[in-house]
Parts: C-alpha cells; sequence; structure tokens
C-alpha cells in the first residue's frame, strides 16, 4: 500500500499565505537554490516558457509594490520575485532556426502555456521555500496595474506578468490553516457534476475561520468574499495588454 | 543561514516524467490524499477556480486517450486526472448572493486565473505523489481535441480543461533527468534581460542528452525540439472553444 502520510504531504497541507517578514534577508544562495528547484517542474512540451524576475533594486520594488495596489508588506523583508509567461525566448530561438512560429506564439493558448509553466515552476518554489522554514505569499495584485509593473521591468513582447511571490523570513504568529472547499466539491468522478449543495454547506465554515482569525464576528462567508473580489477586480484591460504585447491575439 | 539542500528540495530536483506504470491500482486513500494535497496550494484571491475530473471508467478513459493524440500510455496502468480551470462555481455563487459577475468571469484574465488555480494545485499534487514513489506524467495533448474531451467530460460553460495529469506506480527504470535551461537564462535581475547568448550554449547539452536517453546520435538540440512543437500544436481553434464556453470574450 501506499504511504499516505509521509512529511512531505504533511508540509503541503500546513501551507498558509504569510504577510509578514523579518528583516533577516535571502541570501544568494538561498535565492539559487529556490530558482533551481522551480525549474525542475514540468513545463509545456518542454519549451520552459517562463522568466523569473528578482526584484532587488529598492526604488524599484517599492513602484511596483505601489503599481499592485500599495501592499506594504511586499516591501517589508523578503524578497519580490515576479514570474512571467515567456514566449519571447521560443519566439528569438525559431528566429534563429529561420522558423517562423508567430502565428502559435499569438494565440491564446500560448498565453496559456506561459500561465501554466510559470505556475508550475512557482509552486515549486514554494514548496522549497516552505521546506527551508520560509514563508510566501502571492501577489495577484500586479496584475491591476500590468502596463506599468511591465514598463518598470522592462517586459519585453511575448512576455507577461502572472504574479508576485514575496519569500521571506516570517515574523510573529502564523494564521491558522484556511478551510478549503470539501474535497467532494473539486473532485469529480467521470464527468462534471454540479456540487453547489456541498459548496453552500461549506460556506458557513468560512464564515467561522474568519471569525475566529479576526476575533469579532464578521459577514466574510467564502462566497463574498469570492464574490467581492470578482466585483473589485475586473481586470478588463487584460486583453488589450496582452494584444499590445503581441500575445492572445486570436 | 538557511539549509538550502534538505530532502524536499532534492526530491523536487529529481523529478521526471514518467510515461510508464504497472498494473497496481491506486487506491481511492491515495487518491484522496493527492486531491487533498492539492487543495492546499492557493489560490487566486482565494476563489479556488479550478476542479479535478478522476476518469475511472474504461471506455471514457479510451475515449479521452485517443483525443489526446492517442498517447497510449495514458490508458496503461494509473489513474488519467483532468484538470479543469473552474469558473463555474464562482458564477454560481455569485448568481446565489444576487450579483452579476459575468463580465469578469467572461474576460480573460479569470480564464488565466482558472489556468493559473489549476497549475498550483496540480503541482502540488505532483508533489505529493513523488513523496508516495508514485510517477506521473503532464498531457498538454487534451488540449489538441478539447472540444471532443470536453463533450467527453461534460464541462459546463465557464469551465475549460487545462490538461490530464496521469499518476501510477513506475514501471521499469526512470529516464535521466533532463538538463533545465541555465539558471541564469531564467532569472532576471530587476529586469528582464535578452538572455540568447546563455540560451544558446544550452541548446547543445539537450541534444548530448537526448543522444544518451536514445544511444544514438540525434539532432534534438531544446530549440529544435521546443519550435517543433510550436509548429505541430498552434490550437488555433483555442479561443473559439474558450468563447463557446463563455470564456476568453474580452
Amino acid at each position: 500500500m501506499d504511504k499516505v502520510d509521509n512529511q512531505i504531504i504533511e508540509g503541503l497541507l500546513k501551507h498558509v499565505s504569510v504577510r509578514s517578514f523579518t528583516s533577516e534577508p535571502l541570501s544568494d544562495e538561498v535565492v539559487k537554490s529556490l530558482v533551481t528547484a522551480a525549474q525542475a517542474a514540468s513545463t509545456a512540451s518542454f519549451q520552459q516558457s517562463y522568466s523569473i524576475i528578482d526584484v532587488v533594486d529598492d526604488d524599484l520594488r517599492e513602484k511596483v509594490t505601489q503599481a499592485a495596489r500599495n501592499q506594504r508588506f511586499m516591501n517589508q523583508g523578503g524578497r519580490l520575485f515576479v514570474f512571467c509567461g515567456d514566449l519571447n525566448r521560443n519566439e528569438k530561438m525559431a528566429q534563429e532556426l529561420g522558423v517562423d512560429v508567430s502565428q502559435t506564439i499569438e494565440g491564446i493558448d500560448a498565453t496559456l502555456v506561459g500561465a501554466i509553466d510559470a505556475s508550475l515552476a512557482a509552486q515549486n518554489m514554494v514548496i522549497a521555500a516552505e521546506s527551508m522554514g520560509l514563508g510566501v505569499c502571492f501577489i495577484g495584485g500586479i496584475r491591476d496595474n500590468i502596463e506599468e509593473v511591465s514598463e518598470l521591468l522592462d517586459i519585453p513582447e511575448h512576455v507577461f506578468p502572472v504574479y508576485g511571490l514575496v519569500i521571506g523570513h516570517p515574523k510573529g504568529k502564523l494564521n491558522d490553516i484556511k478551510p478549503r472547499l470539501p474535497f467532494e466539491a473539486v473532485y469529480h468522478k467521470n464527468q462534471y457534476q454540479n456540487k453547489m449543495d456541498i459548496v453552500k454547506k461549506y460556506d458557513k465554515k468560512t464564515n467561522d475561520y474568519y471569525n475566529d482569525r479576526y476575533g469579532y464576528k464578521t459577514d466574510r462567508s467564502w462566497a463574498k468574499t469570492a464574490v467581492n473580489s470578482l466585483i473589485k477586480l475586473p481586470r478588463s484591460f487584460m486583453k488589450k495588454f496582452l494584444n499590445d504585447h503581441n500575445l492572445s491575439k486570436h
């Protein structure tokens, strides 16, 4: 029988986002180990369609922080990495071989490949960081001002920022683990099924979690939290941004 | 100083895709452990915008295999999971709250969120599986006939298959670890830089790897491998498919 409760799985199940870091820096050795772990993940057709930008310049990091809804913890300790979907490298290699692949690269599937490759790599980096006792937080907020962030980081065509990832030494008590959707809500057998009955029961559980976390009674159910972010963050400029970078054009 | 060479990172660095499995099945306990590990990953704004379909019916799995360029190992041992970006659940919860979020959900950023959430979860599942001694292989090929796969799996609007993930007990000798792009090629400091000089040197190294793997001299450099798949797999139907599922419409 397979061993289903080993130390690595226990580590995965303990994941919480960390938004408070000590001033202790990450050494270059640690950064190299983190990026190397990220690189070990699978990539679509082994194209390795992603890049990682380590924002170490103080002034630049402050500007990227402000562009990402000014979430202050992004600029207080630890290190800020920006993960990008990168089709530029493939395109340049194709040029070297005298082949034109712009039709593929400028289609929406290639943009998805960039987001997928960046994410498989990023999650490996998260696991590696947490295995060292470091804490992490994804920053989808860099897409809220994606144009500005791209200018700051000198992002060329066929490349787009997917999210930031802050990694540092955790300060203070970690949050409790946030309850996920029940297993049965995300797991389907053979065909996709409507699971809304299960999802609705879960909604109350999340509300209890937030009441405990904040120490007072909230009206913060899962649905309200998720739906609020959908209302607040339509990112309706995304298509134009991608098109301007010669991505997702068809 | 941080410990940069622990057992978990060693495990990440050993990753290779496995395309040959014994007939030993995965127990339901293992599947539950794998999916639970997947769920522990971060998701965008805690929306949990993904679903996992476990294709256990023999006839269905054969049909999905055929649709994915008929890669036979997909249907020989182990288990086939299909990861989907799932905005349908959020949309239904918003309806319950009397809120219309279709403008957000039907924009391209929400499609990216689905691909990202599915991928962070999938990579956690990979790590969990490998920690149990199981082998894995991603199947981007399910997007080659995404319309057919979606019909087979009864995928509703606002949901799209991202890739398959086969997980099983490895049979035979594993491949050697495939050499990744050099650290310096994917890692940028502060701004995106043109790294083509570094990438070109790596190209030869990959050719050596394939010569060793196949036991005869090949013309299979990294660039040729990557560019060939870009030529062969434009997936130019993807935009229409997504639009038909009320995704990536603007």
